[in-house]
């Protein structure tokens, strides 16, 4: 690029796959993104714009050509049409759906029609379906007479005469049947149906837990309306992962390392503000104590300790939860034993702790109150945070807030009230 | 199970599919498990045993009839086998094994040979191939006159005479292709061959950058050997993904709820002992101070905010920094750009919130200075937070630690004392 030699950059780029090179373009800063772009001109290729980052992708629509942008999107299949277009603003969409043939637009248009993050956003519309009383020797000449058949397909639906999908049957296990054979006595055993309005972090879980390939879609009558393929699952499934993790670190929905600095300066400053405020409430409770504090400094050197263990130890037992929630190993079912089960690790863990701890301390300091003291602290703040740890998300979970995202500041909270707490009461009274 | 009624229960369990089977088994606990075993007795499927936790798993094998064992086993592909042979313990192992047929047992103990956690362990040995000069008509006679075809394939892989992997044509494209059109003519685009000995996270992370469905696995002189389907990837980076947040907390590998008490508090232990470590420094940085403190109480009240807001800041910019590390999203090439931008991003945080939090601090406390000391030292912990939260995974990923697994000590333990010194430091010359 530095050199602007446009055939050596399009030679360069031409053994790349679209991925990698939307991962290029994310890489470098927005002037070098400008120079590649304006260089690299018509070879632009559709795909690339589907892997873009959200942030980036707006800009790259903004330096496009609206002619080459035109051609670009007209390669793309109508499903990732709707991937790309749902997130842009008003006018970008109208130029992408605008660059669309009439059919395609109003396929990506009924699409958008559906509710965001479901099923019917993430299917695509093309679906090959045969009557369920069909045989083999029917479905093959009927797959060889077909003029279109969609670029992948792994299953052919069979549908019932009202449209309604009964049994999924794979190619492969087409392929190596004889003619004669009934369609249905291939089928596969495992089939699931997907309603159209069902929450594509469910699609993901079905095809996760059930090892699908792909599964049928279907309107509220039950009627087949397209197909989910696992590779939109896994993507799915990526997706909600990477927000569980980021959310747990209180960083929110950021998206990317290519986001402005300010969008990422505004994204986290509620967490902190947040932080901020329960930081404030710790500072209250230690206040209370100022006196034993003035009488004996010992107790501020060692109060972060007691806090920061129970810290710890809340953020280990709260992670385990929250995944166990978004993974439905932790239900209704078992949220007792899961309680009493952490409880107990947080006891464990908190005498094993205390021992050392208090030890230390009472030798460091020469009074072995102390260390009883911070010991015995130890383990009850320790108790709270595996009890925290695992209630709060539960709790949450059931008044319907996501646990990834609130569960840390209560936990966290809470451990540094009840450490500083715990520890400056429990010397108020021992040691005054 | 209560009610003893064996039929009933085998009536109740039928509709459900063995991943739903081995969730009930996992939720319930070890005396209600044995109980359910011993009447579900001969029904019970071996892929059950291929969706249980290590931990559940191991115990229902000891609890199921050798005869019972021997035929569950059997049903499974050999690459299930694998899975569920790799994590047992030798005699286990030994059983399972000596229930396979002898070329299963051979093929299993192949794959045994390839190191944990690479593609030889995760391809299946079934591969549909034809010679990359056919055309579509050879290749559906062929497939017709086949015997036996694997229970799921989606693509003929073509190879030249030496046995090496130059293309794949979906089922798909060739079900819509005339007879006399090549198969290399109706390729993918897309192909990516994959060396047995690559780690399976490269191998998730190949299938879901190139959005692949099936990938031929070639030995050391790329002969074809086997073939990895998107349903394991799938797996592989569900567990990556999982890996990768319960190490960001502190959790290790720990595997799932239905571990024993025991080994969950051994597996979270070690964290917490590092915690204590790394507290127990901020402890010796606060003793420095200990007579400032006794000057000013009111340091010890406010001290805690500043640490806390860091610790959070730094969690956040490590968090973002580590799945970026996860997904190659950061590299060599943009880790400046990314370094100075969380810098910045740390900078705007922390003036953000100096200013109320200073302002408020002069208030609580009349005093003013008292006020700049706290903000000051805010920014500066924020600065250091954001710039170590970025650099420290990225040192400890040259240096080829899981940066998922260290970070969260350091970045932590930097914002603690950092936080600490700035604050009593900056009070003790300023204030006294």
């Amino acid at each position: 690029v530095d050199i602007d030699d446009r055939d050596k950059l399009i030679d360069l780029m031409e053994p790349l796959h679209a991925a990698d090179i939307a991962d290029l373009l994310e890489q470098i800063n927005a002037y070098d993104r400008a120079r590649l772009i304006r260089l690299y001109g018509r070879e632009f290729d559709g795909e690339i714009l589907s892997e873009l980052d959200e942030g980036v992708r707006e800009e790259v629509i903004h330096l496009l050509h609206p002619q080459v942008l035109a051609e670009a999107v007209r390669e793309l299949d109508s499903d990732d049409v709707v991937d790309l277009v749902e997130d842009l603003e008003g006018p970008q969409q109208q130029a992408i759906l605008g660059a669309l043939e009439a059919s395609d637009r109003l396929a990506v248009q009924q699409a958008l029609t559906y509710p965001e993050n479901s099923a019917g956003r993430l299917m695509q519309r093309e679906v090959v379906f045969a009557p369920e009383h069909w045989n083999v020797g029917q479905a093959i000449d009927y797959l060889r007479s077909s003029e279109e058949l969609p670029e992948q397909f792994y299953h052919i639906v069979l549908v019932d005469p009202r449209m309604r999908p009964v049994a999924n049957v794979t190619l492969g296990k087409l392929m190596g049947s004889r003619r004669e054979v009934a369609l249905k006595d291939i089928a596969e055993e495992m089939f699931q149906i997907i309603p159209v309005d069902q929450d594509e972090a469910d699609v993901a879980y079905a095809f996760n837990q059930y090892h699908l390939i792909s599964a049928p879609v279907v309107d509220d009558d039950g009627r087949l309306v397209g197909v989910i393929t696992i590779d939109d699952a896994m993507i799915v499934l990526d997706e909600e992962n990477e927000e569980d993790i980021l959310r747990l670190a209180g960083v929110g929905e950021e998206s990317s390392l290519s986001d402005r600095v300010i969008d990422t300066t505004k994204r986290r400053i509620p967490w902190l503000v947040v932080n901020l405020g329960t930081a404030a409430l710790a500072a209250l409770v230690i206040a209370q104590f100022e006196q034993t504090i003035a009488v004996l400094v010992a107790l501020a050197v060692l109060m972060p300790i007691v806090a920061s263990m129970g810290g710890n130890a809340g953020t280990q037992s709260l992670t385990v939860a929250v995944r166990a929630l978004a993974t439905r190993d932790l239900t209704r079912a078992n949220a007792w034993r899961v309680i009493r089960r952490e409880m107990l690790v947080g006891l464990l863990n908190g005498l094993t702790l205390a021992i050392p701890l208090g030890v230390l301390t009472a030798l460091a300091f020469s009074t072995p109150l102390l260390g009883v003291v911070i010991g015995t602290a130890l383990v009850i703040n320790l108790f709270v945070a595996a009890l925290a740890g695992v209630v709060i998300p539960i709790l949450l979970d059931k008044l319907g807030v996501d646990p990834a995202l609130a569960s840390g500041v209560f936990v966290t909270t809470m451990t540094d009230v009840v450490g500083f707490f715990a520890f400056l009461g429990l010397a108020t009274v021992v040691l005054l």
